[in-house]
C-alpha cells in the first residue's frame, strides 16, 4: 500500500524536544518489529497507549492515519507470495504457499493492535479505540482498513467461548450495577432504588457477558422477569411498588430489556448467544419455565407508518369505521384521516379515536413486524435481532409502553416475541434460506386480513 | 486449494448407519457455514468434538485433513481479490481490496475451528488437537497448513494480556499441584513430600501463567528458591531435609526449574513473559532482591563435546596435564585421552582423573555456551531461551547436578544465567542484531584463554 | 426463680387449634432439654423463630416474659451446688464443686438462645431480639436478666477474634453498600454520588467488621481521609467535587466518621478493635503517614454550656470584651450577654458578635472536653469513646461543621483527637487509674487559662 | 478457691533476668483486668501464647495450674452474691441478683482465655491448649476446672451455627487435603492416589465442618459412595481400581468413614449435625436418592466375644453343628470350640471353620450391637453414635473388612446403620427415654432367636 505522502506532525503530546513524533514512530517501529525483544516491546506499548491518551482528537486521527497505512501489509513481498501460491503444483507446495501468504497477510499494525493487549486495561484500550476509530470513520473512510483488522482482533478475543455468563444481584459491586444504569439502552433506570427492583431475587434476574479481563465492564446484559403470563406492560413491570411474583410457581421468563454496552464491539454479535445461555440457565433452575419470550419495543413503527399511510387505511375494515365515525371520522377521504395516517402520534391523547383506531394499528403492526425489507431483512432492528435467532412475532400489546418514547416510536404498542427452543434452528434456517418470518397464528391471521382486505 | 481426491472413510466411529461420515461432513458444514445460525453451530461443534474424541488414530487422521482440505480458502475468490487489490488506483479501493482479501482468506476451516471455543473445555480441545496434529505432520507433513492456521488461533487466544500469573502454594488445588508433578520437565518430582519442599513458603515460591479458562491447566512454571547466594548445587535444593533459608534477608532469587506444560502451544512463547512478571512481582514484595538468576542444565553439552573432541583437547592447558599425568593420562595421543574427549561421562566415577579434568571440563563448557550455531543461535537449547532473553552467562558449577540426568548431558555441570533487568533489552539487541553472546567477565576470560592456548 | 403467676395468652399467632400457646411452650421445651436430640431441637427453634416473628409486639413482649421466667436456673439445684461449693475441703472437691455449680448456672434459656444460632440468619436474628429485648426493658426492667444473658452470648460470638476487617469499596456489594447509607450515624450520607465520593480509593478509606455468618451487615465502619494536614472542616471532606488528595504523599489519617450498626450489640465493644486493625493496616499500606486522628462532633457542647452558664462568662477575658462591645455586648451584665451564655446558638448568624466570641468559645469547648462527670467519665459521649481508646484531644477547629445538625450541637465546632499508638495504653492507664484526661499542650494551656481568668 | 500454696517457677522460658516467672504473672493480670485496655490486653494475650509455646512440658503443666487456680471467681464475692439472690424478695431484686451472681462467676481465667481469641491462629491455639489440657488431666484431675470452662467457651464459639459444611474435592487446597490423610481415624489412607480416590466426583463425596477461622483445619469429615445398594465391602470401596458408579443413577448414599480431626474439641459433639446436613444437601442435588445408611466397623465386637464366651456358644443352633462337625468341631464341649468362643480370631484364616461359624457369629454381632451396657447406652461407641443419632442398625455384612484391623476388632464383620430421615427423631426418643435400640426385623428376629435357642 502506498505511504501516506505527507506524514502528520502531533502537536499536543509536544512538551518539549526532541520532537514527539520521533518518538511516536520510533515506538511504533519497537511494537511492530520489537528488536528488543517481546517484553521490551510490551512495555513501549504501554508507553505508546499512555502518549496517545494525551493526544487531542486531530492527532489522535494522525495516529490512526500512521498506524493504518505505514504499517499495513508489504505489498511486494504479497504479490510475490500469492504468485508462488497460484503456481503450486503440489499439495506441498500449496500448503506452504498458503502459510507463506497468510504470514505476509499479517500487518505489522496487527502486532501492534496486540501489544497494547498485555498492558493493564489494555483490552478496554482497544475497545475504546475502536469506537473512537468508528467516530473518525465517519470522516476518514479509509481508516476502515484499520477497522476491520481491529474487528477481527476483538473477535477473535471476545469470542464467546472466553466470556463468562454473571447473574448480577443486588449484591453485585455497584462499579458494576452502576454501568447497567449508564448502559440501560431500552428503558431508562431512573435511581438505584429503581435498579434494586430490577435486581429483585424475588422474581427479577439480570444476565451479563463479562471478559475475563475486564472485570467491571459488562458486554451486554438482559433483565429477566419470572411469571405466568405473556407481559404486555412494561411501566407496570418498572414500577417499584409492583409486588414480586412466586418464582417458583412461575411458568413463563419474559426478556424486557436487553443492552449492548461497548460500542466499540459493533458488530461482534453476543444477543444471541446471552440469550441462549440464559434460557440453558433458566430451564435448569426453574424447571416449571415453559415459555421464554421477551417484552419489546418497536422503535421503526411510527416512522414505517409515515412513510407508509396507505397500510393503516388498508387495516381499517368497514367493522372498524363505525367506531371510527362515532370519534368523527367518517371516511377514508376526510381530512383528518388522511392526516391520522401520517401523524398517528398527535391523535394519541384522543381516547375515543385512539379506541376506535386500536384494533385497525395492531394489525399495522403486524404487518410491519412481518414485512422484510428490500434486503431481505426485517425493517425494525429489535424485529431484526430476534428473527435472527429463531424467534418468532408471539403478540402484540396495546397501551403497553406509555412513556413518551415510547407513543413516539410506537403509539405504545409492544411485541412478545416468542422464543421455542426445539424450533430456533428451524426457524433460522426458514429466514436465512427461504426469507421467511415465523409468526404466531394470530399475528398471521391479522397480516393475511389485512391483506385480504385491501 | 485441490479437494483431495479419495474422500476417507471413518471406520472407528461407525456404529450403525446412516454412515457416520456423512454426519461428520455435514457437521463440517454446519460449523463452517452456520446456516442454522452461529449459537446451533457451536452445538453442532459440541457434537463434532465429541465423535472426534470416539475416532481412533488413523480416522483422526482422516478427520484433520479433511479439515485441511476441504475447507481451505476459496481459490477462485482469493485470485479475483487478490487482482483488485492489486489494480486499486486510490487509497479508498485499495483499503477495500485488502479487507476484501482478508475475508476470502479467513477460512472455513478457521471457522470450524472457532467454534470449539464455546464448548466446555473447547480451548484444550483445542490444545490437544494441535497436539495430535504436531504428531501426525510427522508423516503428513502437508498439514502444516492447517497447523499453521491453528496455531495463529492459539497465538491470538493465548496471548500474554489474557493469561493469569498464579503463585501456586500448599494451598492451591491438589488437582492443580498433581500437573505439577506430572509437567515437570527439568528435575522430576519423586513424591507429594517432595512436591511440598518445592513450594515451602519459607523459601520457596512457585509461579505459572493460566488460561482464564483453563483453570486447572498451567501452561508454564517456574520455580523459584530466595537465597543469598548465586546457588551451585540442584540436589541440595531439591532434597525435603535441605532447612529453609529466611526469605526476608535473601539477596537473589534463583530459578531452578522452568517447565512449558503444554505440548498443543509449541512455539508460542511464554516464558520470557513469565519470568519478567516474576522479576517483577519479586522485586515488589521483596526489596533487597537484587539478583536473579537461574541454575540452569546444560543438556547440549556431553554431545556437543563428542562430536567435537578437539574442545576438550584443545582446553587441556599445560598446567593441567600435570594433574592429568597423575591420574594416568599421560598425553593427548594416549589411547585413555583419546577415549576420554569422545566419551567423557564413562570416566564420571574415576574420581581422581575428573578432577583433574574439573578445570579443561569447565573451560570447554564456557565455550559451548557462548557459541553460536549455524542458524545464529546458540547451540543448546536452554541457552537459546535465556540469552534469547537477555540474560547472560555468568557462572559454571562444578558437581552441580550429580543425578544419572545430569552426569549424561553434562558431566554434573549446571550453569547460572543472570537477569540484570537493565540490560535485558540491550543484550537482545546485541543478541539478535549483532549475534553477541553475553558473558560474565569470569566466563570470557575462559573462553579467550581456550583460544589461546589452541 | 418464681415462676411468673400467670401465664401469657398469645393471641395474634393462634390461627387455629389447638391453641398456639401450648405449641410455643412444647417448642420451648423441646429447644431446652432437647428430648428428641440436638438436631431436632434446632429444627424446633426454626418453627420457634418464624412463630415469634408472626406475633405482634404485646405476644412478643409475653414471649420473653415467658423465655425469661419459666427458663431460669434452678433455684433448689444452685442452692445445693453452692452448699457443697462453700464446704468443699480439698482443691479437688472444690473443683468438682465449681464445675456443677457452672452447670446448674447455664439457664434452660440459654440452651433456647443458643438453638436459634444455627438456623439461617439465627445470628442476625438473636441480634434484632436483643434490640426489641432492649426496647421492651423500658417497660419491663426485669426482662434484664434475659437481656443480660443474651448480651453474654452475643459478646461470646462477636468477640473481635471472630470478626472480619473489610475494607469496603465502589466494588464492594451494593447490598453492603447501601446498609452504610442507611447506619451512617454522624454525617447523613445524601446520595449513592455522596456515598461513591465517600469511597473514592483515591484518597478514601472504609473499613468495617462483619461477622463470619452476616455478611451484608456490617458491625461497624470507619470513613478516614488521606491527606497531610489535620483537617478542620467536615462539609468539605464530604463535598463530592472536592479534589482527591494525593494518597501516596499522604502524613496524615483522619477518621472523619464512626457508626455502629447493630443496636442489639449495644455495650459491646468494637470500636477501639476497629480503630487498632484499621491504624495497623494503614501503617502498613502507606508508611509515610505519621498521624492518626479523627475530626469528631462535640455533640453535649451545646448542652453543657446551657447548664453551665458561667463556663463562657468565665472564658471571656478583657481581652475579648473588646471586640463584643464593638459587636455590641457591652459587659457580663448585659441582658444580651445573660441570654448569650444560655442560649449561644441563637447568635450563630450574628457575624460580628460570632466572630467576637470566638476564642472564648474555644476556650469554653476546651473546659468541657476535659472534665470530667460525676461518674468519672467524660461528660461528652464521643470524648468518653476516643479518650478512652487512649487518644487525646488534640485541636478545636472553628466553623467546622456548619451544618444544622453541627450548629445546634455545638455551634460548628468540631475536635481532633489523636491516636498516637505509642502512649495510647499509657493513656488509657492514666485515665482508668488515675482520672487524667490526655490532651495537647494547645489544649491544656487554654483550659488553665480559662481556670485563671476565673 | 484456695490459692495454691507455691507458685511454680518457669525454667524454660528462662533466658535472662528478670525471671520471666514474673511476666508470665505481669501478663496474665493484663490480660484478665485489662487496666490498659482492651486492645492492649489482646496484644499482651499474643506476648503470652508466644511464651507458652516456648515453654517445656513441665512448666506449661505448671501455667495452667497458675491459670486455673489464681483466676478462679472470688469466693468471698460469690458467697455475697448467692445470698442476695437467695434473699430476694421481688422479681427485680432475684432479676437483679442473678445477674450480679453471674457476673462474679465469670472467672478471670475465663476472661484470660478469651483474650487469646483474637491473635492470629488464636482459636487453634486454643484447641490445642485443650489437648495438652486434657493429656495433663490425667494426671492433675484438678484440672478439670480449667477443662470445663475452656470447653464451655470452645462449645459456644464452635456451635454449630458458625461452622462451614464444605464439600471436598480434589480441587481442594493440598494443604487440607493432607490433613484428611492425617485426621483419617477409620481406614487409613495409604497415599495421595488413594486419597483421589475417595475424593472421585463420579460417586465420592466428602464433607466437612470448619470454623471460619480455621480454614486449613477440618473439625470433622465423613466420606460417601454415590450407589445403588448397601455396600457390603470396605476394601471394594477403597480400592482404587474399583470403577466410579453411574451418580446419576444412585438411589443410596453410604457413609463409609467419619472422623473427627480436633482431640481438643472433645465432648462437643458435630457428627450428629455434620450427617443431617449432609443427608440435607445430597437429597437436594440427587433427589433419585432414598436410602442413607453407613458402613460401619464394629470395633468392639471380638473384645466382648472374649469376655462373654457364652454369646457364641448360644448361637450355635443344631443346624450350625452340622457344618461345625465337618471343620472337626464336634460338640460345644470339645477343647477347639472352647477356645474358639474365647480367641475366634486365632481361627480367621481357617476358611472351612469359618465358614461353619458364619451365622452364629452373624448372630452374636447383631446381639452385641443391640445390648445396652450398664450405663444405658450401647456397649460398641461407633453404635452409640449412630444409634444416639436415630438411626437404626439394619445389616450385617460378612468378610466386609479383611483388613487386620477389621479382623482383629470383629473379625471382618461390618455393619450398615440406616438414617431413615421420618424417624430419627422418634428413634431418639425411644432411645433416651424408653432404652430401645432400632433395629431392622431381620436383625431383630437374629436376636430373638439367639434368645429363644439359649
Amino acid at each position: 500500500m502506498q505511504k501516506i505522502s505527507k506524514l502528520p506532525k502531533f502537536v499536543t503530546a509536544q512538551e518539549g524536544s526532541p520532537p514527539l513524533m520521533k518518538d511516536i514512530f520510533s515506538l511504533l517501529n519497537e511494537c511492530a518489529y520489537a528488536k528488543g525483544g517481546e517484553v521490551s516491546a510490551r512495555a513501549h506499548a504501554k508507553t505508546l497507549a499512555d502518549m496517545y491518551l494525551r493526544l487531542d482528537k486531530k492527532d489522535r486521527k494522525s495516529f490512526l492515519q500512521v498506524l493504518s497505512f505505514e504499517y499495513s501489509p508489504d505489498y511486494a513481498r504479497l504479490a510475490e507470495a500469492f504468485t508462488k501460491y497460484s503456481v503450486a503444483a503440489d499439495i506441498q507446495s500449496r500448503c506452504n504457499a498458503e502459510i507463506a501468504l497468510r504470514t505476509v497477510m499479517y500487518s505489522p499494525r496487527k502486532r501492534i493492535l496486540t501489544q497494547f493487549n498485555a498492558i493493564p486495561a489494555g483490552i478496554k484500550f482497544l475497545v475504546d479505540l475502536r469506537a473512537e476509530l468508528l467516530d473518525f470513520m465517519k470522516e476518514l473512510p479509509e481508516l476502515n482498513v484499520l477497522d476491520s483488522e481491529l474487528k477481527d482482533c476483538l473477535a477473535s478475543w471476545f469470542d464467546v467461548g472466553f466470556l463468562d455468563l454473571v447473574r448480577l444481584t443486588w449484591n453485585s459491586p455497584a462499579a458494576v450495577l452502576e454501568k447497567l444504569i449508564k448502559y440501560e439502552a431500552v428503558h431508562k433506570v431512573a435511581s438505584w432504588r429503581n435498579l434494586k427492583k430490577r435486581l429483585d431475587e424475588g422474581d427479577r434476574r439480570c444476565y451479563a457477558f463479562f471478559h475475563p479481563k475486564m472485570p467491571v465492564e459488562p458486554l451486554i446484559f438482559v433483565n429477566v422477569v419470572l411469571t405466568d403470563k405473556l407481559e404486555d406492560n412494561i411501566q407496570n413491570l418498572l414500577d417499584e411498588n409492583t409486588p414480586s411474583n412466586d418464582a417458583s410457581q412461575a411458568t413463563t421468563a419474559i426478556f424486557y430489556s436487553i443492552s449492548n454496552c461497548q460500542y466499540g464491539l459493533r458488530g461482534i454479535s453476543f444477543g444471541n448467544f446471552l440469550l441462549k445461555r440464559v434460557i440453558d440457565s433458566m430451564s435448569r433452575d426453574f424447571p416449571k419455565i415453559k415459555n421464554f419470550a421477551t417484552l419489546s419495543p418497536i422503535p421503526g413503527l411510527i416512522k414505517w407508518m409515515e412513510n407508509n399511510p396507505e397500510e393503516l387505511t388498508g387495516a381499517c375494515y368497514p367493522s372498524d369505521w363505525k367506531y371510527l365515525a362515532k370519534a368523527g371520522v367518517t371516511s377514508p377521504q376526510s381530512p383528518i384521516f388522511r392526516d391520522i395516517v401520517k401523524n398517528p402520534q398527535k391523535y394519541f391523547d384522543n381516547t375515543e379515536l385512539i379506541t376506535a383506531l386500536k384494533t385497525p394499528l395492531i394489525r399495522t403492526a403486524a404487518k410491519f413486524l412481518t414485512t422484510l425489507h428490500a434486503d431481505g431483512r426485517p425493517i425494525d432492528f429489535v424485529a431484526r435481532f430476534h428473527l435472527g435467532n429463531g424467534a418468532r412475532v408471539e403478540k402484540l400489546n396495546w397501551m403497553a409502553d406509555n412513556s413518551p418514547k415510547g407513543v413516539s416510536q410506537s403509539l405504545g404498542l409492544m411485541v412478545n416475541y416468542l422464543y421455542d427452543i426445539s424450533k430456533l434452528e428451524k426457524n433460522i434456517e426458514k429466514f436465512t434460506v427461504e426469507g421467511k418470518i415465523s409468526a404466531s397464528s394470530a399475528i398471521k391471521e391479522m397480516t393475511e386480513r389485512v391483506s385480504d382486505s385491501k
